[in-house]
């Protein structure tokens, strides 16, 4: 039996503003508990149905857990379909943001979608980029839908918010090349690409802002097969954000993350 | 005003078998709509506010269409936001499928997610892609989900369901090669790829279904640039699908559907 009490604080993490204050967040589902039980977030309370109890018994050893049943777990999560476990995880330790020059980073600018935010945690994962930069205005990387898409990308990427006409400026200065798609920019296959810079990012909308334009001294472009009358007029931000990096990890054999 | 038995109709598409009978589906939203009116569909009615209609007065000659309140918008919509604009669409003209020798298919085994499905038919149509095959569990392309995702591109993308172990059989007696993502794949940045063929893409969960594999002769993977400790297990269907199209176009510089 769950109490009202923790009800209630476990839905008002669902609002970035408790969120922030309490520094918490919830991750839901079995395979995103999967992929927290071995990363190296601190967890606060585990919620779980019987079943998901006894078959990872092994997995949680320490950690306060409380078995609860699917009318609670309904009552507590905001998934359509209750899941088997729900946790409540601290915030990551706040590192301070510095650009290094030999790294490369993906950088999204508004970017409110969260599946869409979730995904391209997951692209950037997957191909060895460990540092996002989000633009303030991005949606809340903690809000459990992100969590939920980035398939717990969320716990091995660090994000980092920040006003981002004046992080890409200070990359300008230290001669980085800060790359950004547009519809005129350079063909990615053949332009030369570096192991590292910034990549942007742009708004499912409007793509990059205008207030961020400037700072992009690389302007790439996604070719399209298809002609103009039969081509989509775009690609969805987090389809964009598979084919560059895939490109760029392509282009540059060494690891982008090695310092 | 909007009449009941309209009402009842058109939330009556909601069912696949009930569009089936109909040979009807749904299109809702104002860009949708737009990537309709300038395709080649047949739609036989459009319901709209008093400004979608101000707006757009020209492009509609011809159609039957009819203004109704956001109240009554509301009650026909199945998104959230009730939309500017929905339209009821013919089906297309049904086409008899037979592979040809010297097309790239796209081809999706068991792909139940709308959103992946209405987004890999989005990537199919940026990079000429113009026909998909699906598996006869994927989910119904006509389903208002994948028509959203698509952002038009299947108005534009033929979609053709079948038995897949045997249209694949098939396409490996033509001496086709049939293309599979896999984990003990061959690294796809340095595989030589076809400009035409088939290349299969896997359910959400299970990937390429184990009575699809015996059927799939070029094994290909997507390296990571992670560690294995620190890399995610998977990528989403929808971003493989945007990195193997992506790989495929820029390796193989002839059109893919120039017959």
């Amino acid at each position: 039996m769950i109490s009202g009490n923790s009800i209630k604080h476990i839905k008002s993490l669902g609002s970035k503003k408790k969120r922030n204050i309490e520094r918490e967040f919830i991750v839901e589902g079995a395979k995103t508990v999967a992929e927290l039980l071995r990363s190296e977030m601190k967890i606060k309370k585990i919620y779980a149905l019987k079943s998901w109890i006894h078959n990872n018994a092994k997995k949680f050893q320490g950690i306060d857990i409380q078995e609860i049943d699917e009318n609670d777990m309904q009552k507590i999560s905001v998934m359509q379909t209750a899941p088997e476990v729900l946790a409540e995880v601290f915030y990551k330790e706040e590192k301070k943001f510095q650009i290094e020059p030999d790294k490369l980073y993906l950088c999204l600018d508004s970017v409110q979608d969260p599946g869409n935010f979730g995904t391209i945690l997951r692209i950037a994962n997957w191909f060895g980029i460990n540092t996002l930069i989000a633009s303030n205005d991005c949606v809340d990387f903690y809000n459990s839908k992100v969590v939920q898409a980035s398939m717990g990308s969320v716990f091995r990427v660090d994000v980092f918010y920040c006003d981002l006409p004046s992080t890409l400026k200070k990359a300008l200065e230290m001669q980085l090349p800060v790359y950004g798609t547009f519809l005129n920019g350079k063909n990615i296959y053949t332009e030369k690409l570096s192991s590292n810079g910034i990549i942007v990012l742009g708004n499912e909308g409007h793509g990059i802002l205008p207030e961020t334009e400037p700072f992009i001294n690389k302007k790439i472009f996604i070719p399209t097969g298809s002609d103009a009358r039969t081509a989509p007029e775009s690609l969805n931000v987090s389809t964009a954000a598979a084919i560059v990096c895939s490109e760029f990890f392509r282009s540059c054999p060494k690891k982008f993350c090695q310092v």
